[in-house]
Protein backbone atom coordinates (compact mmCIF):
# COMPACT_ATOMS: atom_id res chain seq x y z
CA UNK A 1 0.00 0.00 0.00
CA UNK A 2 1.24 3.51 -0.77
CA UNK A 3 0.52 6.71 1.47
CA UNK A 4 0.23 10.02 0.02
CA UNK A 5 -0.10 12.62 2.48
CA UNK A 6 -0.20 16.36 1.56
CA UNK A 7 2.01 17.87 4.63
CA UNK A 8 0.98 21.72 3.60
CA UNK A 9 -0.38 22.98 0.18
CA UNK A 10 0.98 27.19 0.84
CA UNK A 11 3.15 28.82 -1.36
CA UNK A 12 5.91 31.34 -0.50
CA UNK A 13 5.28 32.10 2.88
CA UNK A 14 3.95 29.81 5.46
CA UNK A 15 1.08 30.99 7.54
CA UNK A 16 -0.32 29.51 10.64
CA UNK A 17 -3.05 27.22 8.78
CA UNK A 18 -1.66 26.71 5.84
CA UNK A 19 1.95 25.14 6.17
CA UNK A 20 4.00 25.11 2.69
CA UNK A 21 3.65 22.55 0.34
CA UNK A 22 5.10 19.47 0.61
CA UNK A 23 4.39 15.88 0.26
CA UNK A 24 5.05 12.52 1.69
CA UNK A 25 4.75 9.15 -0.25
CA UNK A 26 4.94 5.97 2.29
CA UNK A 27 5.38 2.55 1.24
CA UNK A 28 6.97 -0.39 2.75
CA UNK A 29 7.72 1.11 5.96
CA UNK A 30 10.23 3.63 3.65
CA UNK A 31 9.20 7.36 3.44
CA UNK A 32 9.83 9.77 0.79
CA UNK A 33 9.28 13.85 1.43
CA UNK A 34 8.98 15.82 -1.73
CA UNK A 35 9.89 19.74 -0.35
CA UNK A 36 10.91 20.75 2.42
CA UNK A 37 10.25 24.02 3.16
CA UNK A 38 10.40 26.00 6.85
CA UNK A 39 7.69 24.26 9.22
CA UNK A 40 7.72 21.03 7.41
CA UNK A 41 9.13 18.68 10.72
CA UNK A 42 6.15 20.30 12.26
CA UNK A 43 3.91 19.42 9.49
CA UNK A 44 5.11 15.77 9.28
CA UNK A 45 4.66 15.71 13.79
CA UNK A 46 1.30 17.35 13.30
CA UNK A 47 0.13 14.65 10.61
CA UNK A 48 1.68 11.91 12.32
CA UNK A 49 4.18 10.97 9.68
CA UNK A 50 7.15 9.86 10.92
CA UNK A 51 10.47 11.48 9.96
CA UNK A 52 12.48 8.89 11.28
CA UNK A 53 11.48 6.82 8.39
CA UNK A 54 12.14 9.31 5.35
CA UNK A 55 15.18 7.87 3.20
CA UNK A 56 14.70 10.27 0.51
CA UNK A 57 14.39 14.09 0.48
CA UNK A 58 13.21 14.92 -3.27
CA UNK A 59 13.32 18.97 -3.92
CA UNK A 60 11.63 20.54 -6.50
CA UNK A 61 14.22 23.48 -6.60
CA UNK A 62 15.47 25.66 -4.78
CA UNK A 63 13.44 28.95 -3.12
CA UNK A 64 13.26 29.22 0.37
CA UNK A 65 9.92 27.87 0.46
CA UNK A 66 11.16 24.53 -0.62
CA UNK A 67 14.04 23.74 1.39
CA UNK A 68 14.40 26.09 4.21
CA UNK A 69 13.20 23.40 6.44
CA UNK A 70 16.32 21.39 5.99
CA UNK A 71 18.72 21.87 8.69
CA UNK A 72 15.70 21.92 11.54
CA UNK A 73 14.84 18.62 10.18
CA UNK A 74 18.13 17.00 9.79
CA UNK A 75 19.03 18.15 13.33
CA UNK A 76 15.77 16.36 14.77
CA UNK A 77 16.62 13.39 12.74
CA UNK A 78 19.79 13.83 14.82
CA UNK A 79 18.05 14.06 18.19
CA UNK A 80 15.56 10.93 17.29
CA UNK A 81 19.24 8.73 16.95
CA UNK A 82 19.06 8.30 13.00
CA UNK A 83 22.36 6.66 12.06
CA UNK A 84 20.72 5.13 8.93
CA UNK A 85 22.33 7.23 5.78
CA UNK A 86 19.75 10.09 3.87
CA UNK A 87 19.48 10.86 0.42
CA UNK A 88 18.66 14.66 -0.53
CA UNK A 89 17.84 15.02 -4.28
CA UNK A 90 17.62 17.85 -6.23
CA UNK A 91 17.79 19.76 -9.67
CA UNK A 92 20.97 21.46 -10.89
CA UNK A 93 22.55 23.67 -8.24
CA UNK A 94 22.13 21.13 -5.35
CA UNK A 95 25.82 21.78 -4.41
CA UNK A 96 24.89 25.51 -3.56
CA UNK A 97 22.05 24.49 -0.60
CA UNK A 98 24.25 21.38 0.53
CA UNK A 99 26.98 23.19 1.95
CA UNK A 100 24.65 26.25 3.62
CA UNK A 101 21.91 23.54 4.62
CA UNK A 102 25.50 21.00 6.26
CA UNK A 103 26.97 24.67 7.87
CA UNK A 104 23.69 25.37 9.95
CA UNK A 105 22.97 21.51 10.65
CA UNK A 106 26.38 20.76 11.92
CA UNK A 107 27.66 17.55 12.55
CA UNK A 108 25.08 14.10 12.05
CA UNK A 109 24.67 11.18 13.22
CA UNK A 110 24.69 9.69 9.69
CA UNK A 111 25.82 10.12 6.37
CA UNK A 112 23.56 12.64 4.09
CA UNK A 113 24.12 12.02 0.33
CA UNK A 114 23.37 14.93 -2.08
CA UNK A 115 22.97 14.08 -5.30
CA UNK A 116 21.77 15.89 -8.45
CA UNK A 117 18.68 14.26 -9.74
CA UNK A 118 19.50 14.91 -13.75
CA UNK A 119 17.01 13.20 -15.99
CA UNK A 120 17.64 9.53 -15.23
CA UNK A 121 15.00 7.37 -13.26
CA UNK A 122 16.95 5.85 -9.85
CA UNK A 123 15.65 3.40 -7.59
CA UNK A 124 14.56 4.23 -3.73
CA UNK A 125 13.19 1.53 -2.03
CA UNK A 126 10.51 0.02 -3.84
CA UNK A 127 9.79 2.78 -6.03
CA UNK A 128 11.24 4.09 -9.09
CA UNK A 129 11.51 7.77 -8.71
CA UNK A 130 11.53 9.68 -12.71
CA UNK A 131 12.61 13.03 -12.32
CA UNK A 132 10.52 15.50 -14.19
CA UNK A 133 11.73 18.90 -15.86
CA UNK A 134 9.57 21.54 -15.01
CA UNK A 135 8.89 25.10 -16.20
CA UNK A 136 9.92 27.64 -13.60
CA UNK A 137 12.43 31.00 -13.13
CA UNK A 138 14.89 28.66 -11.92
CA UNK A 139 16.08 25.11 -13.05
CA UNK A 140 13.21 22.86 -11.19
CA UNK A 141 12.13 19.12 -11.57
CA UNK A 142 8.32 17.19 -10.41
CA UNK A 143 8.71 13.44 -9.79
CA UNK A 144 6.72 10.49 -11.04
CA UNK A 145 7.22 8.26 -8.18
CA UNK A 146 5.69 4.72 -9.65
CA UNK A 147 5.73 1.35 -7.89
CA UNK A 148 5.75 -1.63 -10.00
CA UNK A 149 3.23 -4.57 -9.20
CA UNK A 150 4.33 -7.66 -10.76
CA UNK A 151 2.13 -10.45 -13.22
CA UNK A 152 -0.28 -12.97 -11.72
CA UNK A 153 1.34 -15.83 -10.15
CA UNK A 154 0.59 -18.90 -12.34
CA UNK A 155 0.25 -21.73 -10.08
CA UNK A 156 -0.63 -24.20 -13.07
CA UNK A 157 2.88 -23.32 -14.68
CA UNK A 158 4.63 -23.20 -11.20
CA UNK A 159 3.42 -27.28 -10.28
CA UNK A 160 4.40 -27.92 -13.55
CA UNK A 161 7.75 -27.15 -13.51
CA UNK A 162 7.79 -28.81 -10.32
CA UNK A 163 8.32 -25.87 -7.84
CA UNK A 164 8.30 -26.21 -4.56
CA UNK A 165 5.15 -24.36 -3.06
CA UNK A 166 7.49 -22.95 -0.57
CA UNK A 167 9.16 -21.31 -3.10
CA UNK A 168 6.25 -19.61 -4.76
CA UNK A 169 6.29 -16.46 -1.90
CA UNK A 170 10.06 -15.17 -3.07
CA UNK A 171 9.24 -16.11 -6.77
CA UNK A 172 5.82 -13.86 -6.46
CA UNK A 173 8.12 -10.95 -5.20
CA UNK A 174 10.75 -11.00 -8.03
CA UNK A 175 13.41 -13.36 -6.97
CA UNK A 176 15.14 -16.19 -8.94
CA UNK A 177 15.75 -19.07 -5.94
CA UNK A 178 17.15 -22.81 -6.38
CA UNK A 179 17.42 -22.38 -10.37
CA UNK A 180 13.73 -21.13 -10.51
CA UNK A 181 13.04 -17.33 -12.14
CA UNK A 182 9.89 -15.26 -11.56
CA UNK A 183 9.32 -15.35 -15.37
CA UNK A 184 8.35 -19.37 -15.40
CA UNK A 185 5.43 -18.44 -12.94
CA UNK A 186 4.19 -14.85 -13.36
CA UNK A 187 2.16 -13.22 -16.01
CA UNK A 188 3.28 -9.92 -17.90
CA UNK A 189 3.80 -6.87 -15.55
CA UNK A 190 0.19 -5.31 -14.18
CA UNK A 191 -0.31 -2.00 -13.93
CA UNK A 192 1.87 -0.41 -11.11
CA UNK A 193 1.02 3.11 -8.64
CA UNK A 194 1.96 6.59 -10.03
CA UNK A 195 2.15 9.72 -7.93
CA UNK A 196 3.25 12.51 -9.51
CA UNK A 197 4.39 15.62 -7.74
CA UNK A 198 4.57 18.88 -9.58
CA UNK A 199 5.45 22.19 -8.13
CA UNK A 200 6.18 25.34 -8.99
CA UNK A 201 5.69 25.20 -12.75
CA UNK A 202 3.98 26.41 -15.55
CA UNK A 203 1.26 23.73 -17.49
CA UNK A 204 4.20 22.12 -19.76
CA UNK A 205 4.18 18.89 -22.54
CA UNK A 206 7.04 17.28 -19.70
CA UNK A 207 4.53 17.17 -17.07
CA UNK A 208 1.88 16.28 -19.28
CA UNK A 209 3.88 13.11 -20.23
CA UNK A 210 4.90 11.89 -17.24
CA UNK A 211 1.37 12.03 -15.59
CA UNK A 212 -0.40 10.45 -17.98
CA UNK A 213 -3.01 7.92 -16.49
CA UNK A 214 -1.16 8.76 -13.24
CA UNK A 215 -3.08 7.54 -9.81
CA UNK A 216 -2.68 10.79 -8.18
CA UNK A 217 -1.19 13.98 -10.04
CA UNK A 218 -0.22 17.01 -7.17
CA UNK A 219 0.15 19.98 -8.98
CA UNK A 220 0.88 23.86 -8.91
CA UNK A 221 -1.97 25.83 -8.63
CA UNK A 222 -0.83 28.98 -7.29
CA UNK A 223 -3.56 31.68 -8.59
CA UNK A 224 -7.42 30.87 -8.39
CA UNK A 225 -8.54 32.95 -11.27
CA UNK A 226 -7.19 33.30 -14.70
CA UNK A 227 -7.09 37.25 -14.29
CA UNK A 228 -3.70 36.42 -12.58
CA UNK A 229 -2.44 34.39 -15.86
CA UNK A 230 -0.41 37.38 -16.46
CA UNK A 231 1.59 36.90 -13.08
CA UNK A 232 1.34 33.13 -13.55
CA UNK A 233 3.46 33.54 -16.22
CA UNK A 234 5.46 35.99 -15.63
CA UNK A 235 6.79 33.68 -12.14
CA UNK A 236 6.31 30.24 -13.28
CA UNK A 237 3.08 28.84 -12.02
CA UNK A 238 -0.42 27.91 -13.03
CA UNK A 239 -3.83 28.59 -12.79
CA UNK A 240 -6.20 26.41 -11.13
CA UNK A 241 -7.86 26.24 -14.45
CA UNK A 242 -4.55 25.15 -16.17
CA UNK A 243 -3.71 22.67 -13.37
CA UNK A 244 -7.60 21.33 -14.06
CA UNK A 245 -6.57 21.29 -17.80
CA UNK A 246 -3.32 19.22 -18.07
CA UNK A 247 -5.08 16.53 -15.54
CA UNK A 248 -7.51 16.16 -18.05
CA UNK A 249 -5.51 16.20 -20.51
CA UNK A 250 -3.25 13.75 -18.95
CA UNK A 251 -5.93 11.41 -18.37
CA UNK A 252 -4.48 11.34 -14.44
CA UNK A 253 -6.84 9.08 -12.10
CA UNK A 254 -6.79 12.07 -9.12
CA UNK A 255 -5.81 15.54 -8.92
CA UNK A 256 -5.04 17.38 -5.67
CA UNK A 257 -4.25 21.06 -6.31
CA UNK A 258 -1.33 22.50 -4.07
CA UNK A 259 1.15 25.60 -3.50
CA UNK A 260 -1.65 28.12 -2.89
CA UNK A 261 -0.78 31.71 -3.25
CA UNK A 262 -0.57 33.59 0.30
CA UNK A 263 -3.03 35.74 -1.25
CA UNK A 264 -6.02 33.00 -1.51
CA UNK A 265 -8.30 32.83 1.35
CA UNK A 266 -11.36 31.06 -0.11
CA UNK A 267 -10.29 28.03 -1.80
CA UNK A 268 -13.71 27.49 -3.22
CA UNK A 269 -13.25 29.86 -6.58
CA UNK A 270 -9.81 27.86 -7.61
CA UNK A 271 -11.52 24.82 -7.41
CA UNK A 272 -14.03 25.65 -9.54
CA UNK A 273 -12.24 26.68 -12.12
CA UNK A 274 -10.42 23.65 -11.98
CA UNK A 275 -13.31 21.03 -11.62
CA UNK A 276 -14.31 23.34 -14.71
CA UNK A 277 -11.70 21.18 -16.37
CA UNK A 278 -11.25 18.26 -14.62
CA UNK A 279 -14.28 17.44 -12.29
CA UNK A 280 -12.91 15.53 -9.79
CA UNK A 281 -10.32 17.50 -9.01
CA UNK A 282 -9.75 18.42 -4.80
CA UNK A 283 -8.47 21.15 -2.75
CA UNK A 284 -5.43 20.28 -1.54
CA UNK A 285 -5.31 21.19 2.01
CA UNK A 286 -3.08 20.06 4.92
CA UNK A 287 -3.06 16.61 6.02
CA UNK A 288 -5.24 15.61 3.06
CA UNK A 289 -4.33 11.75 2.69
CA UNK A 290 -5.15 9.19 0.17
CA UNK A 291 -3.98 5.53 0.64
CA UNK A 292 -3.21 3.22 -2.97
CA UNK A 293 -4.00 -0.17 -2.73
CA UNK A 294 -3.21 -2.76 -5.61
CA UNK A 295 -5.65 -4.88 -4.07
CA UNK A 296 -9.05 -2.73 -3.39
CA UNK A 297 -9.82 -1.91 -6.67
CA UNK A 298 -7.65 1.11 -7.29
CA UNK A 299 -5.73 -0.21 -10.38
CA UNK A 300 -8.26 -2.81 -11.49
CA UNK B 1 3.59 51.44 26.23
CA UNK B 2 6.01 48.25 25.79
CA UNK B 3 4.25 45.58 24.12
CA UNK B 4 5.92 41.94 25.09
CA UNK B 5 4.93 38.60 23.12
CA UNK B 6 5.75 35.08 24.10
CA UNK B 7 5.98 33.55 20.53
CA UNK B 8 6.64 30.31 21.80
CA UNK B 9 7.67 28.50 24.61
CA UNK B 10 9.41 25.48 23.25
CA UNK B 11 13.01 24.19 23.19
CA UNK B 12 14.70 21.84 20.66
CA UNK B 13 11.62 20.81 18.78
CA UNK B 14 8.59 22.68 16.98
CA UNK B 15 5.74 21.06 18.00
CA UNK B 16 2.13 21.57 16.29
CA UNK B 17 0.77 23.23 19.25
CA UNK B 18 4.10 24.78 20.85
CA UNK B 19 6.64 26.87 18.91
CA UNK B 20 10.13 27.41 19.00
CA UNK B 21 11.07 29.72 22.32
CA UNK B 22 11.27 33.66 20.63
CA UNK B 23 9.84 36.83 22.20
CA UNK B 24 9.01 40.20 21.22
CA UNK B 25 9.32 43.25 22.38
CA UNK B 26 7.62 46.80 20.93
CA UNK B 27 8.18 50.01 21.43
CA UNK B 28 7.47 53.14 19.67
CA UNK B 29 6.44 51.41 16.49
CA UNK B 30 9.59 49.14 16.98
CA UNK B 31 10.07 45.65 17.98
CA UNK B 32 12.69 43.28 19.20
CA UNK B 33 12.98 40.09 18.53
CA UNK B 34 14.55 37.66 20.80
CA UNK B 35 15.64 34.46 19.23
CA UNK B 36 14.50 32.53 15.91
CA UNK B 37 14.03 29.31 15.60
CA UNK B 38 12.26 27.54 13.05
CA UNK B 39 8.39 28.71 12.54
CA UNK B 40 9.06 32.05 14.10
CA UNK B 41 8.10 34.06 11.03
CA UNK B 42 4.64 32.17 11.33
CA UNK B 43 4.11 32.42 14.83
CA UNK B 44 4.89 36.33 14.38
CA UNK B 45 1.88 36.35 11.98
CA UNK B 46 0.08 33.77 14.24
CA UNK B 47 0.28 36.33 17.10
CA UNK B 48 -0.38 39.40 14.88
CA UNK B 49 3.07 40.58 15.50
CA UNK B 50 4.22 42.57 12.42
CA UNK B 51 7.27 41.26 11.09
CA UNK B 52 7.87 44.31 8.88
CA UNK B 53 8.88 46.74 11.96
CA UNK B 54 11.60 44.24 13.75
CA UNK B 55 14.62 46.41 13.98
CA UNK B 56 16.89 44.33 16.25
CA UNK B 57 17.01 40.17 16.43
CA UNK B 58 19.37 39.08 19.30
CA UNK B 59 20.02 35.66 19.57
CA UNK B 60 21.00 34.13 22.64
CA UNK B 61 23.55 31.58 20.72
CA UNK B 62 23.77 29.11 18.06
CA UNK B 63 21.99 25.90 18.47
CA UNK B 64 19.07 25.22 15.78
CA UNK B 65 16.22 25.83 17.73
CA UNK B 66 17.33 29.61 18.60
CA UNK B 67 18.19 30.46 14.60
CA UNK B 68 16.85 28.15 11.76
CA UNK B 69 13.75 30.41 11.32
CA UNK B 70 16.57 33.11 10.19
CA UNK B 71 16.68 32.50 6.08
CA UNK B 72 12.70 32.60 6.63
CA UNK B 73 12.00 35.42 7.99
CA UNK B 74 14.69 37.73 6.08
CA UNK B 75 12.89 35.93 2.74
CA UNK B 76 9.97 37.09 4.29
CA UNK B 77 10.68 40.73 5.06
CA UNK B 78 12.14 40.73 1.67
CA UNK B 79 9.09 39.78 0.03
CA UNK B 80 6.92 42.21 2.34
CA UNK B 81 9.59 45.23 0.52
CA UNK B 82 11.62 46.00 3.48
CA UNK B 83 14.44 48.28 2.79
CA UNK B 84 15.26 49.90 6.01
CA UNK B 85 18.82 47.87 7.64
CA UNK B 86 18.08 45.00 10.28
CA UNK B 87 20.77 44.12 13.01
CA UNK B 88 21.36 40.84 14.03
CA UNK B 89 23.25 40.51 17.50
CA UNK B 90 24.52 37.28 18.90
CA UNK B 91 27.68 36.25 21.32
CA UNK B 92 30.73 35.21 19.32
CA UNK B 93 30.14 33.05 17.04
CA UNK B 94 28.29 35.06 14.84
CA UNK B 95 30.22 35.25 11.65
CA UNK B 96 29.58 31.12 11.54
CA UNK B 97 25.90 31.79 11.49
CA UNK B 98 26.07 34.74 9.12
CA UNK B 99 27.77 32.97 6.34
CA UNK B 100 25.16 29.84 6.16
CA UNK B 101 22.09 32.02 6.55
CA UNK B 102 22.89 34.83 4.17
CA UNK B 103 24.05 31.94 1.79
CA UNK B 104 20.46 29.95 2.45
CA UNK B 105 18.15 34.08 2.44
CA UNK B 106 19.75 35.16 -0.88
CA UNK B 107 20.38 38.61 -2.50
CA UNK B 108 17.89 40.98 -0.36
CA UNK B 109 16.67 44.44 -0.70
CA UNK B 110 18.00 45.64 2.97
CA UNK B 111 21.15 45.65 4.89
CA UNK B 112 22.10 42.99 7.74
CA UNK B 113 24.43 43.99 10.30
CA UNK B 114 25.68 41.22 12.00
CA UNK B 115 26.83 42.40 15.63
CA UNK B 116 28.78 40.33 18.10
CA UNK B 117 26.86 41.65 21.34
CA UNK B 118 29.76 41.33 23.77
CA UNK B 119 29.13 42.48 26.89
CA UNK B 120 28.46 45.93 26.47
CA UNK B 121 25.02 47.95 26.10
CA UNK B 122 24.06 49.37 23.27
CA UNK B 123 20.85 51.35 21.80
CA UNK B 124 17.81 49.92 19.61
CA UNK B 125 15.28 52.53 19.38
CA UNK B 126 14.46 53.97 22.78
CA UNK B 127 15.50 50.88 24.63
CA UNK B 128 18.89 50.18 26.10
CA UNK B 129 20.32 46.32 25.71
CA UNK B 130 22.39 44.85 28.05
CA UNK B 131 24.08 41.17 27.38
CA UNK B 132 23.66 39.04 29.94
CA UNK B 133 26.47 36.33 29.55
CA UNK B 134 24.40 33.14 30.52
CA UNK B 135 25.63 29.28 31.59
CA UNK B 136 24.80 26.91 28.45
CA UNK B 137 26.63 24.73 27.75
CA UNK B 138 27.74 26.75 23.95
CA UNK B 139 28.78 31.02 24.51
CA UNK B 140 24.83 32.27 25.45
CA UNK B 141 24.07 35.55 26.48
CA UNK B 142 20.20 36.71 27.50
CA UNK B 143 19.45 40.07 27.15
CA UNK B 144 17.94 42.95 29.52
CA UNK B 145 16.33 45.37 27.88
CA UNK B 146 15.35 48.25 29.62
CA UNK B 147 13.84 51.28 29.02
CA UNK B 148 14.29 54.74 30.60
CA UNK B 149 11.98 56.98 32.47
CA UNK B 150 13.21 60.52 32.41
CA UNK B 151 12.28 62.53 35.36
CA UNK B 152 8.77 64.66 36.22
CA UNK B 153 8.70 67.95 34.61
CA UNK B 154 8.65 71.16 36.96
CA UNK B 155 6.58 73.63 35.16
CA UNK B 156 7.54 76.27 38.36
CA UNK B 157 11.25 75.79 37.21
CA UNK B 158 10.52 75.75 33.36
CA UNK B 159 8.54 78.75 34.25
CA UNK B 160 11.04 80.55 36.43
CA UNK B 161 13.41 79.61 33.66
CA UNK B 162 11.54 81.67 31.02
CA UNK B 163 11.48 78.62 28.82
CA UNK B 164 8.55 79.09 26.38
CA UNK B 165 5.52 76.35 26.66
CA UNK B 166 6.13 75.65 22.82
CA UNK B 167 9.76 73.92 24.04
CA UNK B 168 8.31 71.91 27.19
CA UNK B 169 7.10 68.79 24.92
CA UNK B 170 11.09 68.35 23.43
CA UNK B 171 13.14 69.14 26.91
CA UNK B 172 10.55 66.22 28.41
CA UNK B 173 11.61 63.69 25.85
CA UNK B 174 15.18 64.58 26.99
CA UNK B 175 16.07 66.96 23.92
CA UNK B 176 18.00 70.29 24.37
CA UNK B 177 16.90 73.05 22.26
CA UNK B 178 17.51 76.63 22.13
CA UNK B 179 19.95 77.15 24.87
CA UNK B 180 17.71 75.14 27.01
CA UNK B 181 19.03 71.64 28.82
CA UNK B 182 16.40 69.07 30.00
CA UNK B 183 18.22 69.03 33.57
CA UNK B 184 16.52 72.84 33.91
CA UNK B 185 13.14 71.10 34.08
CA UNK B 186 13.30 67.58 34.82
CA UNK B 187 13.42 65.75 38.49
CA UNK B 188 15.65 62.81 38.54
CA UNK B 189 15.40 59.64 36.38
CA UNK B 190 12.32 57.78 37.57
CA UNK B 191 12.30 53.70 37.26
CA UNK B 192 12.19 52.63 34.18
CA UNK B 193 10.73 49.06 32.92
CA UNK B 194 12.94 46.33 32.12
CA UNK B 195 12.67 42.69 30.91
CA UNK B 196 15.12 39.99 30.80
CA UNK B 197 15.30 37.16 28.08
CA UNK B 198 16.85 34.10 29.65
CA UNK B 199 18.01 30.81 27.83
CA UNK B 200 19.06 28.55 27.33
CA UNK B 201 20.91 28.27 30.90
CA UNK B 202 21.97 27.66 34.09
CA UNK B 203 20.75 29.96 37.16
CA UNK B 204 24.03 31.86 37.20
CA UNK B 205 24.91 34.92 39.49
CA UNK B 206 25.13 37.84 36.23
CA UNK B 207 21.72 36.87 35.42
CA UNK B 208 20.19 37.17 38.89
CA UNK B 209 22.27 40.81 38.68
CA UNK B 210 20.22 41.40 35.78
CA UNK B 211 16.79 40.47 36.89
CA UNK B 212 16.88 42.37 39.85
CA UNK B 213 13.18 43.93 39.92
CA UNK B 214 13.03 43.81 36.49
CA UNK B 215 9.65 44.34 35.40
CA UNK B 216 9.33 40.56 33.50
CA UNK B 217 11.63 37.83 33.48
CA UNK B 218 10.93 34.88 30.86
CA UNK B 219 13.59 32.07 31.75
CA UNK B 220 14.76 28.70 30.91
CA UNK B 221 12.33 26.21 32.29
CA UNK B 222 13.26 23.34 30.35
CA UNK B 223 12.49 20.77 32.84
CA UNK B 224 9.50 20.33 34.69
CA UNK B 225 11.17 18.26 37.84
CA UNK B 226 14.20 18.15 39.92
CA UNK B 227 14.11 14.81 39.07
CA UNK B 228 15.87 15.85 36.31
CA UNK B 229 18.63 18.63 37.67
CA UNK B 230 21.65 16.14 36.47
CA UNK B 231 20.25 16.81 33.04
CA UNK B 232 19.51 20.18 33.82
CA UNK B 233 23.36 20.83 34.89
CA UNK B 234 24.44 18.44 31.69
CA UNK B 235 23.31 20.22 29.37
CA UNK B 236 23.26 23.71 30.65
CA UNK B 237 19.15 24.46 31.48
CA UNK B 238 17.01 25.16 35.02
CA UNK B 239 14.97 23.10 36.39
CA UNK B 240 11.40 24.78 36.78
CA UNK B 241 12.11 25.35 40.57
CA UNK B 242 15.40 26.50 40.35
CA UNK B 243 13.69 28.98 37.96
CA UNK B 244 11.26 30.51 40.65
CA UNK B 245 14.20 30.60 43.00
CA UNK B 246 15.93 32.36 40.63
CA UNK B 247 12.97 34.85 40.55
CA UNK B 248 12.33 35.15 43.85
CA UNK B 249 15.71 35.96 44.94
CA UNK B 250 16.01 38.39 41.94
CA UNK B 251 13.28 40.01 43.19
CA UNK B 252 11.50 40.27 39.69
CA UNK B 253 8.02 41.66 39.54
CA UNK B 254 6.52 38.77 36.87
CA UNK B 255 8.28 35.68 35.69
CA UNK B 256 7.31 33.96 32.75
CA UNK B 257 8.43 30.22 32.14
CA UNK B 258 10.06 29.37 28.60
CA UNK B 259 11.59 26.73 26.52
CA UNK B 260 10.03 23.38 27.68
CA UNK B 261 11.10 20.10 26.85
CA UNK B 262 9.50 18.47 24.11
CA UNK B 263 8.35 15.78 26.61
CA UNK B 264 6.89 18.18 28.64
CA UNK B 265 2.84 17.02 28.30
CA UNK B 266 1.28 19.26 31.23
CA UNK B 267 2.74 22.53 32.37
CA UNK B 268 1.37 22.18 35.66
CA UNK B 269 3.75 20.57 37.80
CA UNK B 270 6.28 22.48 36.56
CA UNK B 271 3.92 25.38 37.18
CA UNK B 272 3.39 24.25 40.72
CA UNK B 273 7.31 23.55 41.26
CA UNK B 274 8.17 27.61 40.24
CA UNK B 275 5.16 28.99 42.29
CA UNK B 276 6.79 27.10 45.18
CA UNK B 277 9.75 29.40 45.30
CA UNK B 278 7.78 31.90 43.31
CA UNK B 279 4.13 32.52 43.95
CA UNK B 280 3.50 34.71 41.10
CA UNK B 281 5.29 32.44 38.43
CA UNK B 282 2.91 32.23 34.90
CA UNK B 283 3.58 29.24 32.68
CA UNK B 284 4.93 30.60 29.13
CA UNK B 285 2.46 29.77 26.39
CA UNK B 286 2.25 30.59 23.04
CA UNK B 287 0.78 33.70 22.56
CA UNK B 288 0.92 35.16 25.91
CA UNK B 289 1.26 38.65 26.39
CA UNK B 290 1.37 41.92 28.21
CA UNK B 291 1.40 45.15 28.31
CA UNK B 292 3.93 47.51 30.54
CA UNK B 293 2.88 51.34 30.96
CA UNK B 294 4.58 53.98 32.99
CA UNK B 295 1.48 55.61 33.48
CA UNK B 296 -0.74 52.31 34.39
CA UNK B 297 0.43 51.78 37.90
CA UNK B 298 2.81 49.13 36.76
CA UNK B 299 5.79 51.18 38.01
CA UNK B 300 4.57 53.64 40.74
Amino acid sequence: MVTVTLLGCGGTQPLPDRALSALTVSVGGATLLLDCGEGTQTALRRWGVSAYRITHILLTHYHGDHILGLPGLLQTLSSLGRTAPLTVAGPAGLDAVAAPVSALAGPLPFAVHWQEAGNTPFGAGPLTVTPVPLQHRVPCCGYALHLPRAGRFDTARAKAAGIPVSLWGRLQAGESVDGFTPDQVLGPARRGLTVVYATDTRPCPALLDAARDADLLCMDATYADDADLDKAKLYGHATCRETGALAAKAGVRRLWLTHYSAAVTDLQPGLAAAQSQYPGAVAGTDGLRLELDFDKGDNP
